[in-house]
């Protein structure tokens, strides 16, 4: 319910959903039941793996995520991720309020072992295929420690999920050289050198559509930064080709016949495509989509939640953590507090 | 003598600023005399406003900025910039190595009262004209006074030079709400708040393109990140375009029409047609360009030097600096230091 357009085309994605996979699984969509019902009523929506849990409030995107998590106790949010929790859904997917389904996953849910700070990754289309960026706005202050984790579990969801075999990891930064950047970024540098990981080195802004690495690591601030620029590109060059051609003829026919082709060229830099991006280093499966994601975006993050709990995600991260962090620990001085606590968590 | 294709292109550019300028001007050409008068032959740039001044070292791309210029007196940097302090030139361009070039400015030129770091922009095409994001790379750890400051500079900037009449200055951050980001961010968003500058709040990563301000503020890690990201989006356009094409002579030609259009509309995001980036803050006039750039972007750094130092730019940023620092001052708490001691200057 917390999407902008919300339950239409979270009604109409999860049809969509089933229909093209022959009703491989089931989704169960939570929300207030009366408006779920009509919605699916107009999409035609019988004979499909689907039902409805009813859920009386909504947390909206200008709510604070976590006094709307306290006080809306019955809301989508609260009620489908507890289902999740018990395991009457094996995954969980929403287009609402990004900083509240965080909140949800991590205090419902719970952190794999290991992990100090969940995360959420974005995807880059690059020359050389998908790009993770880790973290895309989550965490903005973030210590070398988180950074490295990050770099984890991005690796391994960069295995699972997209199968590249042994992911290139670069830390984003100024500069090529181990020496640039912030002191946080050149400890990470250190510890993610010490690492078990494919790490490649520090990568600059040019070298993520470059495909330079398959993951690229960052704190929040800056992956958002960069994620929304992005996003942006889009409407920008529609807008200069639409000023270039305007009043003229020939570029305007030009520019229309061309269209298809820059469209198509693009089309990986359409969120759509990707269908939301999962929460990495919590004990389930949460997708988060835009906010005004269509009904095919509802889709392929239903695609996608599927494809998460099918595969080991979350066993491989936590056996990662054991690993690549035991042994990126034994880089830094003894005397460094543990960052794993509870109370460490700071969203 | 700095730049990647030096001297070949810096005299090709000289030469054509004077002819396009009818030596408006004179250029003032630093480095090794016989290799620069080698090329001037070639350009047959007889009746030209040029001089040459011979400087017998180059600091290079590797050098650590601070000890080459200790280390390399006698550099085409260190005389040029001398000859500029010296009142022998109005103003200093190079496509050298950034950080030797900033130092030098700091050093030899000396900092504009009030300004604690001096910085560097970079313009960014829009959908509202240009944009100028700073700092783009030169301060990578940023307390609030420091982004303030960048405010006030950028904003002058926009003022003089691009004739914008009351420039809108946005803070980059990953919402719009006052309580998003870090720490930093936040206490820098009240000292804005607090200004005499046309404060419009945040910003985020979609609104550099989109032309929501006309200045926004940033740390230079994020600035120089969102930078080479925006610059290499031309690249990697045009290696989608050339794959969605390949082996499809319907697709390559109607991509191959639409080549003109697309170039045109992206025309200014392209670092040639802005002739290098000038640093903000020092008493002086200093642009720095691209490593490779092309005789083109080096006539028109010349140019951009040429309307800086005809400009009242330094002047105005020490009024404002006066002005709006006071002001924003008084926002803060009185046992805060001051942050324009000398020492405080850190590359």
């Amino acid at each position: 319910m917390g999407g902008d357009f919300a339950p239409a085309n979270e009604v109409a994605g999860a049809v969509q959903a089933l229909r093209e996979s022959s009703n491989a699984f089931e989704v169960v969509l939570v929300g207030r039941e009366h408006e779920i019902r009509e919605h699916l009523q107009h999409q035609r929506a019988d004979g499909l793996a689907l039902s409805v849990v009813h859920a009386e409030e909504v947390i909206g995107m200008d709510d604070s995520p976590t006094a709307a998590l306290k006080q809306k106790k019955n809301s989508s949010l609260a009620i489908g991720m507890t289902l999740h929790k018990e395991g009457k859904a094996d995954g969980f997917a929403s287009a609402g309020n990004t900083g509240a389904v965080l909140s949800a996953a991590t205090l419902i849910l719970g952190r794999v072992k290991g992990v100090s700070r969940p995360t959420i990754g974005a995807f880059f289309p690059s020359e050389s295929g998908v790009c993770l960026v880790v973290d895309a706005g989550t965490n903005v202050d973030c210590r070398p420690q988180h950074l490295f984790e990050f770099a984890v579990m991005g690796s391994i969801y960069a295995k699972q999920i997209f199968k590249y075999e042994n992911p290139k990891v670069g830390l984003l930064n100024v500069g090529e050289e181990r020496v640039k950047g912030t002191e946080i970024v050149q400890e990470a540098y250190k510890l993610l050198e010490g690492s078990t990981l494919n790490f490649i080195g520090n990568v600059e802004g040019r070298d993520i559509l470059k495909g330079k690495a398959q993951v690229v690591v960052c704190d929040g601030f800056v992956g958002n930064v960069v994620l929304k620029f992005g996003e942006s590109v889009p409407t920008f060059l529609k807008s200069r080709l639409k000023q270039y051609a305007s009043g003229n003829i020939f570029r305007s026919l030009l520019i229309a016949l061309a269209r298809g082709s820059l469209k198509n060229s693009l089309k990986d830099m359409d969120y759509e495509e990707f269908g939301g991006v999962p929460v990495l280093g919590v004990n389930g499966v949460t997708i988060i989509g835009h906010g005004k994601s269509t009904p095919k975006a509802i889709k392929n993050m239903i695609f996608k939640a599927v494809e998460v709990a099918t595969s080991k995600l979350n066993t491989r991260i936590e056996e990662a953590m054991a690993t690549s962090v035991s042994h990126a620990m034994k880089q830094t001085s003894p005397g460094e507090p543990s960052l794993t606590s509870a109370s460490d968590y700071k969203r």
